[in-house]
């Protein structure tokens, strides 16, 4: 950065919000604004973005003139060239030149990331994965985000697009996907492919607990009731969510043979819910089917930012253009 | 480099023959030296290493002196850190401190990285894979070897191990691999697997042409044995070599929504053998499999450098330590 531009902006953008921080050159978090979500039109989109950085620039008392690059995490897929969100089906809008929404309204370079990718480098900048060079962050919720980190550079691939690490095919015919394909790591694993059993096995009369705390409606079927099932001593639940957790850890194993590691980071809603007992199901699930020698040195650790991760990680990518 | 070193050692390391070769700064080899690898103790090994590139550099006529550093490929698990080969079933012996061994004999910085990594670098450098910034590149032959590069740089991960794709489990509970899993991609796809597939069906008279030319021997079942049955209209072994080129396309897929690559290239005996043909089949299989949005740029090619790839990716590594 130049002697008087002492901060970056960092932006989470998601569907529903968007969150904008300022970030000084120690990573601290001087700020943080939230605007809620509206793609109604790209004006609109435009108008939250602008919004929750004036916002946050406000509340942190900092000017423009003080900003050196503004960095922005958001859902793929992606074209970072051009700094586009290219058709994300969550979003509803084709294109969204983000790069070019933030460059009009302030004049600054502008780094674009995939959110879980961005989150995974957050982490790594400022969390659980401080220290370490080559990382891999798995992020069990609605889908499987996935991030890598190699040699401490964020890999973002040829567009942007790297880390679908949830698509990663580990049980050919398995549960269909999202995505169209079967098998897939986030339909196996995710909190929506356990919760579509729990519901299954509710409606069975075989998940008591989960029957009690959300019927059988899926999208009830939250990682805090999730949890709640497995303490009450839901035992249908617990193995569900067990064969879920090994899954994971052979998605993680996989990870490990290819990239040679030194940390796996497990966040997002159900890892924060289900904590240790999860995490360590996973890691000795992913020890007994990775390599030997590739795994030895791999820690496994939960992610510690939370909804601060992409703010921190599009905030460190701006950092280094500046 | 500085100016007096004009040059660059590669060295290919395997398990029957060492390959030495000097490389000039525009990547063209030079002269070329081969000695049969003796195992028998670590001196041996250092013999080998250090006769193989005496010849070359005197076929190339070029003094120790203009040499500025020397790059190795050699089989793993390695310790890249340390510059050993730690615990290679093929080699024989627990560790091998090649950096050491190739560092007292001629004290020049030594690179070290896994023979599949290095080779891969090599086709990156100056082979099929020039001008490309993200590579996969995957060698079916007696296992699977994979390669990544990532922004134009070789990913050796934290100890150098990185790239066993090879080791991906793709099909939970399927036939073992060498590496005591189930599953693996390489217990798939490799040149073994089919040949123990077409073993198991020319002992049962189902794959006339194989029985003809290698009888149930897994061992005589080469790739051109392969490639003569499927010639010749063995429809089972073609059906077999078919089914085994698909999971290949999946491993592909695999790796291209982990990694967004601009290029995949397939390479080893297999490859070479059975062509197009082959490359076409995984190809058309990747994309099958690949999500849409990170496969749609991707290029996939045939590997170009054979012999040479190692060697050329050991002396690019070494150029970048000069």
């Amino acid at each position: 950065m130049s002697k008087d531009s002492k901060y970056v902006i960092g932006i989470d953008m998601g569907g529903t919000k968007v969150l904008a921080g300022i970030v000084d050159k120690d990573h601290a978090v001087l700020s943080r604004a939230k605007v809620a979500t509206d793609t109604s039109s790209l004006e609109q989109i435009t108008n939250c973005l602008v919004g929750a950085v004036k916002e946050a620039l406000e509340t942190a008392s900092v000017e423009l003139s003080e900003v050196s690059a503004i960095g922005i995490g958001c859902p793929g897929p992606l074209d970072v060239e051009r700094g586009e969100i290219v058709g994300s089906p969550n979003l509803g809008l084709d294109v969204i030149p983000v790069r070019k929404m933030l460059k009009e309204a302030f004049d600054k370079p502008v780094a674009v990331g995939n959110d879980v990718n961005t989150g995974t480098y957050g982490e790594v900048v400022m969390g659980a994965g401080q220290g370490y060079r080559n990382v891999v962050g798995l992020f069990p919720g609605t889908g499987l985000g996935g991030g890598i980190v190699i040699d401490g550079q964020l890999v973002q691939g040829s567009h942007g697009n790297a880390g679908e690490i949830g698509h990663m095919i580990i049980q050919p015919g398995g549960p269909m996907c999202g995505c169209g394909q079967r098998g897939c790591a986030e339909a196996l694993v995710s909190r929506s492919a356990i919760a579509k059993e729990l519901a299954g096995l509710a409606a069975a009369g075989k998940a008591p607990v989960i029957l009690k705390l959300a019927g059988t409606d899926l999208k009830k079927i939250k990682s805090g009731v999730i949890l709640k099932a497995i303490r009450q001593g839901d035992e249908n639940a617990e193995r569900v969510v067990r064969r879920a957790a090994k899954k994971m850890g052979r998605t993680m194993a996989n990870c490990v043979n290819m990239l040679n590691p030194d940390l796996v980071i497990l966040g997002g809603g159900l890892v924060e819910k289900l904590g240790s007992w999860y995490v360590d199901i996973a890691e000795a699930s992913m020890r007994k089917y990775a390599m030997s020698v590739l795994v030895k040195d791999v820690k496994v650790v939960e992610a510690q930012l939370g909804d601060d991760a992409v703010l921190q990680g599009a905030a460190a990518l701006a950092a280094k253009l500046a």
